[in-house]
């Protein structure tokens, strides 16, 4: 399957802080899916479905963290990049949402990568 | 980005059962992706990231569960498969790992389902 960005990450990180959950970044998504953030801001949490683009690398065991310390275990059980499908899912705060521009804490992307889905924290569905 | 799946799902279901949290599915890796499985089976949860593989349409506002009676919402505040990237991501229990093999519970996925990564529930970890 073929994905195609949806919009891109901007937070200015090219390399990781370390600790990511108080990363502010910004989402800003392609206009024509704007209708698509429809009732979003009802969320206070949201799945980001994004790519890590920089990641050329499989690697079927890893040590989590990158601590060699730590025993290996499958890249399945981890959440190590260096999957063969280079995808990262992560819960953030959602801060706002104005027109096309999603404000959210915690997301662990680098500067540009590519945003390919958003989804709604399940636990928050009233409907 | 080009996702190339690891695996399928066999749960023989051609039609949504309606209530998919006590359907049991197998999910067949790939041989070559065994490795990637290792402790996995110390995990009760996890994430399946899937293709909705029959899906062709994007719809940006849905009623959700299909549910004309219920108010629009954007696609990306809900969990309709009529998304830009037909990509599905759902929490299941991990029932066993048996070499190449895993049985879950709760997948919502028809038979035949690409499966593009599983992931460890974060709760879950403890390295």
């Amino acid at each position: 399957m073929k994905l195609k960005p949806i919009g891109r990450v901007f937070n200015g990180l090219n390399e990781s802080p370390g600790d990511w959950t108080k990363v502010k970044s910004k989402i800003i998504l392609e206009r024509r899916y704007i209708a698509g953030l429809y009732k979003m801001n009802r969320f206070k949490h949201v799945w980001v479905v994004f790519g890590f683009h920089r990641q050329r690398q499989t690697v079927l065991r890893v040590h989590p963290m990158h601590d060699p310390e730590k025993p290996l275990v499958g890249v399945f059980a981890s959440r190590s990049p260096t999957r063969p499908n280079k995808l990262g899912i992560t819960l953030v705060d959602l801060l706002s949402v104005k027109g096309n521009v999603l404000t959210v804490r915690g997301l662990d992307a680098f500067n540009g990568s590519p945003v390919y889905d958003i989804k709604p924290n399940e636990e928050e569905i009233d409907y």
